[in-house]
């Protein structure tokens, strides 16, 4: 693929851009039905696709090149999600417009009005790994906010790919979006190429491993929307109920542990140690959860035998494990607890497990996190469960877009001003200067 | 200075700005009367070290190692601004507190509250030149939305920046504001090494020359908002009203030529070539402004003897002038207008004159700039003039914020989940499961 095939693609995706600017939402938004009906009628190609990119990801499992957790990701046969990614085209075509919300408006002058108003980023790249369905997914959204995309998924799903975007294409070609609105690149080469365009590209969106997205943010210009790590705490306050405390604490941990805002750490006040400590030790462990402790919180468990009890390593406070482990640590205060998830965490999502208000106010303030919960589970931080109806991702970046990101995060604005030949050379403090009025308007 | 001052200086931002974080608006905003206050009696203290910083650039001006237009900017004494920066702080007190605010709410279960509420990015670092009183502006900026900043100032205004820092940190000393929340930092060398932490610093805004824009946005991880270029255009439509024409073209052009939001490039349709051209070019003749035209409208001038009208060459379109000069370019429609405004303008503000409504939408939807203008003069493009009361900055960025940027710029938001002991793994589709409500909440 040469440089020129990138240039050329970047540019189409700009212009094509452009157009959709212009359009109207609903010959946008025209194409999410007739995309389903497509790929409701191609399904058994796009199977068939799929399963040769299964018979070849096989291969790779069983020499150790590829996870098989990847592999899970693969399967388009997996359980519903065949129809759960027809679903998901209904589910945002049926979404409010993103697009042409007024969010400030002001008179300056007698015919002379501002408006901000909501518009498409522009161009969106793509970068994601494994699940060939976020094509789909990310076209759907992409339509809806107006923006033009360029995809890149993994290598394992080549062909399943190939056969969805076949599918997109023919359902663009039935509408007025210019073909290029939604473009497919297959291969590796082309991302460092594509990272290096923020003349055309105006936000990447990696969808992928902590790798992948590290990779990504080190290596443009262009923002980046996502997440890196997803390192969450749990803080278990002196003030805590201990059952709230043990329900909250396991289901951050055990629900989902692979996931962003899976618990890898427990802040424990000090002074319920010996009172709080044991029974949510043993919940954990009882759900084979390996608890590595500090000095003080080990040693106050009167199971010193249990093999889920161990002592841990400074490291493991900044490590996102991912798996059945947790990192414990005994803190004297909720400033301590705030002091450690600001150094170590992720600024993804952190919870506090207590009954005084004052205490929970203080942790929800002082810790800087995408997401601060009082005596909720952190599995709480998605996009769905939040009630955006479709999630872009979810965001650790201090600014645009912050948590889980919805249709929201893939919209800008611009300002609008509407005059009657006004000038700003009229305007001054002299008195036969024109002020401005600055009125606000109702909208 | 040694990597160790730096990464201490980062470090010590960052904690202020986690101390910021807990703030009550009261608590932070009370610097500012007290700041202006101590400058108002540090003042003849702050205007001597600025004779200094101009005695020493005069020589550098008459060895032309500096620009007279720099040399202006430095000057305290020149006319009220020192008054105006004190005016400033005032300002900028009185406006609304931008954290805090709730922009979503929603009740995702009984007992089950999820908040969006602004709160500050965290720590800032403003790079600028020459003007030594946006050290002040940022600090009030800074104060009024809750962040930390890191100031670096051009060595050209050394001396007077250490007096303005000198008044900033005795007044932080009368508040229970760390003393690091605002901390100036004085050698270039500093630069690079403040760029690579993206750990500590959310956000670099810098303000400046086009060089030292472009240089920091290719040489940091961390979010820049700014812009590096203002090539605005104004285009004025086969329907324009001329009088209307000539009053924006001229002042977009000459109302302040070296400001980023003057106009570069007149676009002109052809069918008003012969009607309405020749007057719009005579006026900006007698303002001086040099037209550089494409040969279409060059010939269609009948005083080809003025010396004020000359052929253009193609780079002229990329240009940005900031002087007494505009290139003029002659298209078919407003669709070959915004083709033109979409390859070569800066994103930053551009106008149409016309008196069809249809075709102003059309622009103003087509054009993918920050500010697009119907019958105004681009130089309204301020945040003063806006309405916001302040300005941070102007922003040619799709991301976060866009246009001239107030206070809104300087703030993100977190969600806040109040829960009662809430876990998701009670969730799900199944009928034992419960179900998320969803629920708007009224705020």
């Amino acid at each position: 693929m040469s440089e020129d095939y990138i240039e050329n693609l970047v540019k189409n995706a700009r212009k094509a851009a452009n157009v959709l600017q212009h359009m109207k939402p609903e010959d946008k938004t025209i194409c999410l039905p007739i995309l389903r009906d497509k790929l409701q009628s191609d399904k058994s190609n796009i199977l068939l696709a799929n399963r040769q990119d299964k018979e070849n990801a096989e291969k790779l499992v069983q020499s150790g090149n590829l996870s098989p957790s990847l592999f899970k990701r693969l399967d388009l046969e997996d359980g519903d999600k065949f129809d759960s990614m027809l679903q998901g085209i209904t589910d945002i075509d049926n979404l409010p417009d993103p697009t042409g919300k007024i969010t400030y408006a002001c008179r300056l002058d007698e015919g002379l009005e501002l408006y901000r108003v909501t518009c498409p980023v522009g161009v969106l790249l793509v970068i994601f790994e494994a699940r060939p369905e976020v094509a789909v997914n990310i076209t759907a959204l992409a339509l809806k906010s107006g923006n033009a995309a360029i995809l890149k998924g993994g290598t394992e799903c080549r062909l399943s790919l190939a056969a969805l975007y076949s599918s997109i294409r023919s359902a663009l070609a039935e509408t007025n979006i210019p073909p290029t609105a939604i473009q497919l690149v297959e291969t590796r080469e082309e991302i460092s190429a594509l990272l290096s365009k923020d003349k055309y590209i105006d936000l990447v969106i990696p969808r992928g491993s902590n790798s992948l997205v590290k990779h990504i943010q080190g290596n443009t210009r262009i923002p980046v929307l996502g997440h890196a790590d997803g390192l969450c705490s749990v803080y278990v306050d002196k003030d805590a109920d201990l059952q709230k405390a043990v329900r909250v604490v396991v289901d951050s941990k055990i629900n989902y542990p692979a996931a962003c805002n899976a618990a890898e750490t427990l802040l424990i006040n000090r002074s319920i140690l010996s009172t709080h400590f044991s029974t949510i030790a043993n919940a954990l462990a009882q759900a084979k959860v390996k608890l590595h402790c500090d000095a003080e919180a080990l040693s106050s468990l009167s199971d010193q035998e249990n093999p889920f009890f161990k002592p841990c390593e400074e490291t493991d406070f900044d490590t996102e494990f991912l798996d059945l482990r947790i990192a414990v640590k005994t803190v004297g205060s909720v400033e301590e607890a705030i002091v450690h998830i600001n150094e170590h965490g992720s600024k993804h999502t952190d919870a506090i497990i207590t009954e005084n208000e004052d205490t929970a106010r203080s942790f929800m303030q002082g810790v800087d996190a995408a997401g601060v919960y009082w005596n909720a589970s952190t599995r709480f931080a998605d996009g769905f469960r939040y009630g955006f109806g479709a999630e872009v991702g979810v965001s650790t970046n201090k600014t645009h877009a912050r948590g889980p990101v919805g249709l929201e995060g893939l919209v800008i604005y611009k300002y609008q001003l509407y005059g009657n030949g006004h000038i700003v050379s009229e305007f001054g403090e002299s008195d036969q200067k024109k002020k401005y009025l600055h009125q606000k308007i109702q909208h």
